[in-house]
This record gives structure tokens, C-alpha cells and sequence, in this order.
């Protein structure tokens, strides 16, 4: 009963949460898709409100009525076993629900998911309910990105003014990197506990690594104008085949929100709008290829995702983070730093040299969760650690996050690494 | 002066009724543009007051800056000679303005030109302020079928609660027709006249034309279905090439808001939402195409613009049409009827077999009004009459609109006409 | 009997005639189809034949066996009517039936149509296989231009060594243009006689045409090449919307097969490769967006079809062409000339101001026929005149040719005209 | 010395074989792509050759005169670092050079080398003339799968009549699967030795699997006509998301080559034709998507890269697989089998279900041969093994081959595994 308690509580919580996200907005910020990734707010609303209600109201309460038949229509995302949906394309042309029936839509299922909940259910139910509400945060994380992509494609650059214990602007690097060396033998990688994970990051595995060095530090702006001061996005030799044609067809010349206006870099940010790089923050919003090219322009590489979560299990933990909880459950603390000489983790994602596969053993869940994270193992690359717009509970070193190498809109960084031996 | 006088109230009156228009539209529904040619009804609401702000303030005030640069941007629909503009394709990826904003914009604006018109103006200026209101006319129109677009594409169906002064249901037929002879000879076609007319409309010319006879009628839904019963979108045979890909690359089966429920066609209206189509009403929404294959089905023929228009200035008038200024302004009523017997004109815009082209001695403006009508002549065809959703005051027998042969979102039906000899 | 020998005279003619178009050719050229409008020499060969087979053969011989089945999937053009066809973009994947077998093909068509026509037939059917003989001389044309975009699109610019009784370089003009006077009334126009003629030209009608003056000169190179050096393509104001899109999405320069080379333009010849352009030499491979733009930019503008008619009709005629045969039967002498100073009608096809569409009492033949002309009355302009590629006794005063109006590889020029009045 | 000499022998036997496997080709079958895939046959025997003289030639005889320069635009493939070149999709357009031209370049080129090899060159020469070869030989296998794809969508379906000393036919399977295991623990993969072998198999390191169990059988047409009868390709739950895009999108029903006539599946095959498919045979021409799904619908899975070469390596060759060489030099040869009661390697190309990635401490080559393979190490998935088409010194254990998860055009297919804990 115990873990029932206190799911109720985290699920008021997180529920708040979107909500207050969305503070900020305009009725007519909920509503646009200015490209097929984002997502309008009032989608996002609606749609985690669906999966509560179609994955644990409909299946577990007789004679469940739908709040409304179209809502599944609307506000399914990409689960073919949970019937027909609007094309992704197309949620930005839906007016209606407004952003009022939304909410409308929202409190009346969260009534329902606590009236259900006053008595006691199953384990199984109890997963479903933790998954919503990972769910949901991972949607808040999108609703950070994808209210950055409305705002920062305005061409009047408005900003967004969070009342926020956490800022949504990177923090600056402060010191020089040091390499931190691996040495190669078998390590255990991927999920090993009790509490919540998905079901990509399973089971723990060994894996053999040969030995390398990475960087305590990401890859800051100033870096990367060097990189763009150096041709790079005219130099073939150092994209991937791909990468070099994705330049080409999209004329890409800086990382996406950035503007050269007399000469200087300016980027969108979401708190202060339009304003002049910071040299010293990590480099953001940059694809695969970029981070890829970039490593390639330094003589260096990224790191695979293995190595990543190696380093960051073994060696991050060792230079005494305060990381408290980090040995019980995987996760870390974003805002830890030693002596703040270190680069902090989870400012950026980190692209990693891995696709997203399957691990050895892996079992795709049944029904509607197996598509959750199954179905886009393939052409998708791993992102790893976090960003400044992730949930504070979502920093888990075994965490695997996963995106096409072209996409940009999410907060994406860079870390670099060598082979000892070269 | 007098003339001064009347625009400025006929500018607070149109001005008046494009806000009027948007009264029944949640904020959503201003934003959105679910396809290229809808534009969202803040943009529209926009982009005329804009066209006040840069032809009319712009020019003749000095030192006159700017409401707000970016609008310029934001606004400008597609005059080059205006400068850049966001792509059409974009305009409903605009979250802000808000609607707010847009309003508050309209009203400055307005003052300001209401300022500008306290001191007597010259009567060039005067013609601009004619052409903004009719141009904004023109939006109204497009307002209320981008509206039906918005509205009639959302899967929950909402209707539009206008309180309005003319239904904007189509009238129902209620006699058989009649086809009206029209004998062999040259006609005077074109605009001859002192009053507000466009530049494409001009110049009176004459044109010889075989004999013909036209239907008093538009065809009907009802003879709509009979067609498609008789498998005409399945029969090639019936289409212009480009008509027959069409159909086969979009799967055309019905007009546009047309439902197949039950085997019983149901159409999206805007004052009552999906209703079971009325047999009687004329058909519309329907491309060029289905017009023209629909006539090839009845082994009848579609009326080019002046057989159209001289049909319309001397059969209806004779036959006692209620057109009391008809033959001072080119302008008719498009409620008139003789004994309730005869098809109103003016129900939908009557798709003709001529193309639009410029008339013999066509001078093209100069300047940004000179891309009002004239650099669309290719690749288009000509409609004449008006619709349902067309200002009271713009049915004049010169009229020419047009639309490429495969749009379908406004109010387009069909008129019948065979040669004599055959 | 008189008209079945002689049209057995010109079958075999006509036959041979487009055997010794493409005797230039090597076997590789036969197969390719680098563009979709470019249809392989080999697929033109085939197609033809086919003709005769499926229109003539097969609906009149008894138990008449296919040569071979496959063969109507694969030579079909576009006749809904006859069955199913490979599509067009697929010409060029074909790399059999060789062009031995094509040739084989094309042996057993002409015998066995020969051996039908040893004995008497109905007038109906040589009608059919003037028509057959009409189209085969239309795709003679065809393989001229479609040779032309082959070798003048392959980086190595091999020339065309054609033993051949015409140039197919245009000739040079050598005087400055008149402009003659056509005076306002109503005229003829479309064809009226007994010979062969197409269903698109029928029938005579009248139209008023409003004064006018023309050109008794086609557009040149040099003034083209003043037009370019003037920043004409990138002068939005002097083109129709639908031609500025087209210039910007296709980046257009210059005409087809123009090359800048060292400040200096050279144009693709088929007979002598690579030349520089010859600035007397009237301008082609223009498409109608480029003609129309000239003449905006020359404040004049094109002739409609039937002023282009009327023109060559009545003055051209005047101005004591040798045209012996041209009362009789339409038909005109391309290389007519008076003393050498008027220029050549039949260099260039003329771009017309007017949309390819049905003349009054238009009858479209029934059946496969009927596809032939009728169902591209959308979306095109008229061409009339003919070129250097036109077989010589298809220069028809009252000959309509068509295209849509970005094509360029027809050989395509500019006639200009302006309002008397103006 | 010796290495050299034995090189030129190779050389000239390589070179003839690329003609040998063109000698049952029409003229036409040498020019055409009916696909971007797919290259023209007279494109690869130029595109081999150029190789040479821009790898091998110009680099290292002073004052070397390219045969033509326009050679370097029309027969480089991809190497940006060797300048412009024509677009891939374009290799169709060309009727020019011939393929008598192609011929005439190849045996100039063959005799420059052969003069140039007869002095003593440095080991690094030798090393660029074996992957020269090596490459010819790539572009061997290429041949026949796109000679297959321009013969097997020609509606004629013409055969390939080749004196060849090995089947193109894949061999039948004869009996049941057993699943062999693989316990857990470290392995080395990757090339080890000193022979030829690409940068991409570089270097052997250590990998940790878990423990599986892999088919010694090919999965069979039978078994895959059961996966169709079963609907596999109306259930999105089999596949990928992105491969369920790809079956809808291109309605794929079977695999490519198959048509399904009167209830029954035929195949196109090379040496006969099309045919009835043989139920025994391994299935073939399926995408990575295809392949993944099967093994979805079995509950079983694909192995991973390094799963395969650890079978082959270790398995197969404990079997008492006639496998002379192979610890020699990672070669193995294709035909051997034990007792007949194993399925062969080399049919087919194995799916893996690994991505192509760069191996620990990968170095990318310098200049052209670092575009050889590294820059595609995005986006496409692993093949192991060889196929019917491959050349027979191909077979390595090492051997990476890639393709993105769609393609079909090759001999691909699948082999079962899974884990044993399962």
C-alpha cells in the first residue's frame, strides 16, 4: 500500500507539472506544429492524459465510458494496437478540442485515476501508472523543446517566462578538460535494480571494452565557432556520407537556433530570446552529424554508449560527486560537480557512436508497451545523460535516449574521447 | 468630397464586419492552416490591415514608422515589390501575434487612417482606399470558406454560430431548368463604368459568339449522386487528362466535405455541422474537373466567361430579374428571383471553360497593385457570379475570379450549356 | 482508289522517313530517357508501329494475333482506351526489346498493312491511317527534339551527322523587324477544307480581333542576350507568378542548352555540338514563361492564336509569299521568303497567349481518338507555326501545337505584338 | 617480386571476368538504370577502370595524360576528395561514351598498368592495384544483382544466358535446422592477418557474448510463404516502425522478383527466367526489415555481427567443413558442406541485426580509400557471409558487408538464432 501512496502523490505531482510548464503560454502557443516533430502543447496535454485513461481507465473500470470516442483518434501518438490516429502531421491543424477543453479533458481523468486508485490494485497496475507518469515527464521535456521550437521559429523571438527552480540555460564551463582514462576489460552495462526503467535499458550485460580516455568537459560554444571558423561545414572529408548530403540539401551552416547578424553568432534562447553566445556554455541543439564531424575535425571520437555509461557509473562516482543515491538506483544528480572544476552532466544530451539495438536477451513487452521502445530500434542513434529540460528523477546512468542522427530541437551536446593506444 | 466621405463609412463598415465574421471562432481556430490555401483568420485579419498600413499610411505620411517591422514580414501575402515574406506555407506556424495583438494592430491602424482621412486626400489615393476595402471584401470571403475548412476538417465537426444577415446555406432548386437561347453575334464583354471595379475586368471589348443555350439552373446535389452512382469517377473517359491523375493521385470520390456514412452522403455545413446532403441545393465544392467531367457526362458543356457574361447582363435582366441597378453598375442582386421560378445566381462561384487570361489591350498597373491580379494569368480558370459567402456588394456581371482547376474549398458549382447545332 | 494508292505512297514514305531520322544514331541512343518528357528514339519507333497495329490491324483483320502482347503495355502512350501502358518515366528502363527487335517489329506492322491495304478499304479507315501517318510524322519531330536533349545533355556533346534535305539550324534573321497592322473585325479562324486536318482545329469560326500590330521578326539571340544582361531573371516584375517560381525552384539562367563560358554563351547544336550562339539567330528552347517575360520587358507582348492566325493568313500571304499551295488546303512553305527580307515562318514554333482549349462546337471523336487532342485541353498554351524539326507539310495555318508552358525542349521562339491604341 | 607478378596475373584475370560477365548482354542492357541503385553494366566497366587510372595512373606517372577528362565526371562513383561528378541518378541518361568506347578505354587502360607493372613498384602500389581488384571484384558481384533488376523488371523478362562455372541458381536446402550453441564468454573478432582485407574489418578485438544458439539452416522460400500466408504483412506488430512505413508506403507483399500468378509465387531467376519458386531454396531479395520481422513472427532473432563471424569461425569449421585455408587467412570457400547435411554459406548475404560502425581504435585511411568504407557507417545495417553472386575469394569471415535496411537488390536473406536462457 505503501508504493500505491505514494504513487498517488507523484502522480498530482507530475500531472501538476505539465500544467505548470505550459504557465508561460499564450492560448495560441498551445496550438501550432511549425514542423512535423514538434508537437502543439494542447497535444501534449491531451495526449498523456489519454494513455491514463486508455491504459488504465478503459481496461481496468466496467462499462468505462470514453470522455469523448474521438479523443483516441486525436491524441494517439504511434500505437497501432490502440486503433486508428491522426496523422503525426496533421496535430497542428486540429483547432478544436480548444486549450479549455483540454484542461477540462485533464481534470476529469485525474478524478478518475483517483477515485480508481482509492482502492488498493494490483502490482501491474501500479508499473502501468509509474510508466504513465515516466511518460508524461518525458513529455515535459518535449514541451520544453518543442515550446523553445515555436518560440524560437517566431520571427518576433518571444521569450518564456518560467517561474523555474531550475534554470533552462546551460551552465558554463569553467576549467580546462582532463582526459579521464578507462582501462579495457569486461564491465556490466544497463539496468540493474528494482525501481522504475524501461524496458530498453534491460537487462545488465557484460561488455568488453578496449581502453580509452574521455573528456570531463563538453564541447563549449567558443569550440565550436572555431569549428564553423574553420570551413568545416564546407569540408567533405569530415562528414559521414549522410551527414555531407544533409548539409548540402539543407544548407546547414551552424547549429540549429543560432543567427550570424553582423558577424556574430546570436542564438534563441527560452528565458532572454534573442541573445549573443556565450563562448564557455556547451554547444546545443546540434545533430549526430555535426557532433560526429566535429569529433572527427578534432582528431578525436564520441564515445560508444557503453563507454559512456562506464565512465559515468565508474569514474564520475569516484571523483566524489555528491551522488548519494546514485549506487541504489542508477540515478545521479544533474547538479552535482566537485569543487565546481568539473563539467557537469546533464546539461546537453550526449550523442553516443551507437545505434539503437536491442541488448542481448532483450523481451519486447506485450500489447501497447511494446511499442513504447521497441519498434524504433533501427536508424536512430543512442543520446545519453540528460539535458537542462529533463525531469530531475530522470538522470539514470543506464537511461537510453534515442533520436534520428538529424534531429536537432532537442538540447543535444557533445563529449569527446580517444583510444588510449592512438 | 462626397466621395471622400462615403469610403470613410464604408471603411469602418467593412472593417467592422471582418471582425463581426471571426466573432463565433474560439482563439484556436484563428491560428491554424491545416492546408496551403487556408490561411488562419488572424493572418487574414492581419494581412488586410497590413495592406492599409504599406499602400495607403506608408506612402503619403511622412516619417511614418512602422506599427512594427516583422509585420511587414508576417503580412505581406505575396508582393515581391513589398519586400520579403514569410512562406505561405508557414503562416500557420505563427503562434504571435496573438489575436490579441492582431486586434490591437487593426485598431491602430484604423485610427491612423481615419486620421489621415480627416484632411481631404487626392482621388488616387482615394481609389487605393476603394481597393483596400474591396480587397478586404475579397478576404471576408476567403474567411468564411477558410473557416469552413478549419472547422469542416476537424474530426469533432464544430459549427460556426453566425448571427449573419444571409444564410450561408445554398438555396434549394425548386423548378426543372430551362435552357435560354442566346443567338450568334458580337457582344460588348468587360467593364464599362465609373465605379470600383478591377484592373482585370477592363476593357469593355466585343466578342463574337456562336449560338448557345445556357440552364436557368445550377445542377444539384441530386444530380451529383446520380453521377457518381453512374461510376463517373471510375471512368476515365470523362476527365481531362490532368483531371483523370488528379482524381487518381488524391482518390477522389465526392466533393469536398463529403461523407459516405451508411451509403448515405452526409456534407459538412457550417451553421449545422455534418448534415444529410439536401437533394435540391445546388452542388459546390467541386474542382474544375468534376465540373467539367460532370457536363462531358451529360453530354453538355461548360459556358466560357462570355457566353457567362453575356447571359447573365441581358437573359436574366430581360427576364425581369429584380436588378433594379444593374444597368448602371455592372452589379446585380444575387437574391432576385422572378416568381420564386428560376436557380438564384450567386449561390456558388460557376466554374467556366475559359482560362484567365488578360483582356485584348490590358494594361497592367503599376507597382505593388500591378501583382494584384496580373502575374496570376497562367494556369487558372475563370469563375463568375458569387457565392453564398461573397460580399453583398461584389456581384457585378464583369467579375472574374479564379482558382487553378483543382481547388475545392470554395463555393463552386456548375451551370450547364450546349451548342444549338448539336 | 486514287487516295488509297497515294496514301500507300506516303506510308511507306512516311515510314522511312523516321528509320533515316535516327540512322545518326548508335545503338545506346536509342534507350535512354533522361528526362520524362524525352521518350527513348526506340520507344518512338515502337510506338508508332503499334499505332498502325492496335488502331488499323487488329480492330479490322479477323483473328488478327498481337506481334506480340507485351509490346501494347509497352509502346502505348497514353490511351486509357487501349489498355494498360508502362509509365511514362519508365520508357528509359527498358532496355528490351532491342532495337534489332523494335526494327523486326516495325518489317511485319508495315507488310502486313500493306498486304490489308492490296485490296479496297472504307474511307473510314484511310482516314485512320492518315491520322497514323500524321502522328508518326508528329513523333518525327519528336525524335528530333528528344535526339537533341540526349546527346545535348551528355557531358561529351556529340553531334548529329544527318544526311538531310533541311537544316536543322535555325536561319539567321538579316533585316530589322516591321511591325504590320491588322485592322479590328471579325475574322475566320480554324480550319476549313477537305484535307487531312486534326479534330482540334475544327472547326472555321468567327472572332472579333481588336487592331493589333506584329512582328514580321522573331525574337533573336542578341536580344535575348540583352534581356539576360539586363537582370532579367532576376526581375520578379517581369514575370507571371507561376514563370518567377519556376525560374527560382529550377534556377533558369537561359534558354535550354545554353552554356556560360568564359563570359560568353555557347548553345548545344545538333549538327556541329558545342558553337557559340549565332546573335542573328532567332532565340529558342524558351518556354512560354520566358517568352512572355521578353515581351513584358519589350512593353509589348504576344499574339493570341487567332491573331497569330489571322496574321500569317491574311499579310503573310500578302506580302507575295510563294505560297501556291497555301488557299487550297492551309497549308503553307516554311522556307518561303520575299527577296530574302522578311523572316522565316516556320524557324521556331511562336508561343501564343492563349490557353490550349476547345473551339465552339468542338465534337471529340469517340474512342481512342478521342484522347488524342481532346483530353489536354487544360493547362497548356497554344504553339503555332512549326519549326526546323517539323516535317514539311505539317505547316498548317490553322495547326494548334501544344505544351504546358515551362517546357523547353521543343525548338520554341518569340513573335511580338502590341495594341494599335497603346 | 613475386607478389607483384603474381598481382599481374590476378589483374588480367579479374579484369576479363568483369567482360565475361557482360558477354550475355544486348548492346541496350549495357546502358540503362532502372533504379538509382542499380548502375548501368557499361557504367561499371568504366567506372573499374577509372579506378585505376585516377588511383593508380595519374598519381604515379609524371606527366600523365588522362584518355579523357570528361571520364573523371562520368565514372567516379563517390569520392568527393576526386572532384565533381555526375549525379548517381543520372548514370541512365548517358547513351555515350558507348559501350565499344567503354571497351576501347578499358584495354588502354589494361595496357598502361600492365606497362607500368612491368618495373618494379613500391608496396604501397601493390597494396592500391589489390583494392583496386578487390573493388573490381565488388563491382563483379554489383553487375550481376543489377543486371538481374534491369532483365527482371523488363515486362519481356529475358534471361541471362552466362557460361559461368558456378550456379546463380542458390543451392536447395535438404534438411531440418538444428540450432547450434554458442556458449558465453569473450571472443576475438575482426581481421587478423596478413592478406587482403578492407580498413573496415580492422582490427581483431575482444568482444563478450552471451550465450545463443544459431541455425545452421537458411531460412527457406516454403517457410517464408507460410510468414505471408499468415498475413505477416497487414500486422504491424511484426515490424519495425520504420519498416511498417516501408511496407505501406511501397505496398510490399513478398519479396522482390516474386509475382504472385494464379495463387501461385514465380520468381524471376536469372539463368531461367521467370519460374515457380522452389520451396527449398534459401528465400532471397528480402530487406533488413523483411528479415526482421520473420524472425519476429518465429519468436526467434537475427544474430548480431559478431555472433555470426564467432559461428563461422569457430562452428562451422569444428564441423569438418572442408575449410583448407581457413585459419590461414579468415577465407573460407562457399561450396563446402558436410555430407551434404548442412546448409551452405555464401547463398545469400545474412542480415545481421547490427549497425555498420566503425571497430574500437578504427583508423580512417587518408585520401580517397578513407571514402571507401568509413563514410558510410551511418544508417545501414551489417551483411555477413556472401552470396551466389559473390566472387569466390570474397568468402571471409571478417568480411562487412552494409546496406541500408530497405535494399533488396541483392542475394539477402535470413538465418535464425536465439538466446538460449530464452
Amino acid at each position: 500500500m505503501e508504493r500505491q501512496d505514494s504513487l498517488l502523490v507523484k502522480y498530482s505531482q507530475v500531472r501538476a507539472r505539465s500544467i505548470e510548464l505550459c504557465a508561460p503560454l499564450q492560448v495560441e502557443d498551445y496550438v501550432v506544429q511549425p514542423t512535423e516533430d514538434v508537437s502543439p502543447p494542447k497535444w501534449h496535454l491531451g495526449h498523456t492524459t489519454w494513455f491514463f485513461e486508455s491504459l488504465i481507465l478503459k481496461p481496468n473500470i466496467k462499462k468505462y465510458q470514453y470522455y469523448n470516442e474521438k479523443y483516441n483518434y486525436i491524441f494517439n501518438s504511434y500505437y497501432e494496437s490502440l486503433g486508428e490516429r491522426i496523422m503525426r502531421v496533421n496535430r497542428g491543424n486540429l483547432s478544436r478540442p480548444t486549450v479549455n477543453e483540454v484542461l477540462h479533458y485533464r481534470e476529469v481523468i485525474d478524478e478518475n485515476v483517483e477515485i480508481f486508485l482509492s482502492n488498493t490494485v494490483s502490482d501491474e497496475i501500479l508499473d502501468l501508472i509509474e510508466t504513465g507518469l515516466n511518460h508524461e515527464q518525458q513529455h515535459q521535456e518535449l514541451l520544453i523543446t518543442d515550446i523553445k521550437y515555436i518560440l524560437g521559429h517566431n520571427p518576433l523571438f518571444p521569450s518564456y517566462k518560467l517561474e523555474y527552480d531550475k534554470s533552462l540555460d546551460r551552465l558554463a564551463k569553467i576549467v580546462e578538460p582532463h582526459y579521464l582514462k578507462v582501462p579495457a576489460k569486461n564491465y556490466q552495462v544497463g539496468y540493474n535494480g528494482d525501481d522504475f526503467h524501461f524496458d530498453n535499458e534491460e537487462s545488465e550485460h557484460q561488455v568488453y571494452l578496449s581502453e580509452f580516455r574521455f573528456s570531463d568537459m563538453l564541447v563549449t560554444n567558443k569550440e565550436y565557432v572555431e569549428f564553423i571558423a574553420d570551413k568545416a561545414y564546407k569540408r567533405f572529408e569530415l562528414w559521414l556520407s549522410d551527414g555531407w548530403d544533409w548539409v548540402q540539401k539543407n544548407n546547414i551552416k551552424s547549429p540549429l537556433y543560432w543567427h550570424l547578424i553582423d558577424k556574430s553568432f546570436y542564438e534563441y534562447t527560452l528565458t532572454n530570446g534573442l541573445q549573443k553566445i556565450n563562448p564557455d556554455a556547451p554547444v546545443t541543439h546540434i545533430s549526430f552529424y555535426e557532433a560526429d564531424a566535429f569529433a572527427r575535425w578534432k582528431k578525436q571520437r564520441l564515445l560508444t554508449e557503453f563507454e559512456w555509461e562506464v565512465a559515468v557509473k565508474k569514474y564520475i562516482m569516484e571523483l566524489d560527486y555528491n551522488l548519494s543515491n546514485f549506487q541504489d538506483n542508477n540515478l545521479f544528480h544533474p547538479l552535482a560537480r566537485k569543487e565546481s572544476s568539473y563539467q557537469l552532466i546533464g546539461d546537453v544530451w550526449e550523442w553516443t557512436n551507437s545505434a539503437y539495438l536491442p541488448y542481448p536477451g532483450y523481451n519486447q513487452p506485450q500489447g501497447a508497451l511494446g511499442e513504447y521502445n521497441a519498434k524504433f530500434m533501427m536508424n536512430q542513434m543512442v543520446l545519453r545523460g540528460g539535458s537542462c529540460a529533463t525531469p530531475i528523477d530522470h538522470f539514470r546512468a543506464s537511461y537510453r535516449n534515442f533520436f534520428q542522427p538529424e534531429k536537432r530541437w532537442q538540447f543535444t551536446g557533445i563529449r569527446l574521447a580517444y583510444d588510449e593506444s592512438n
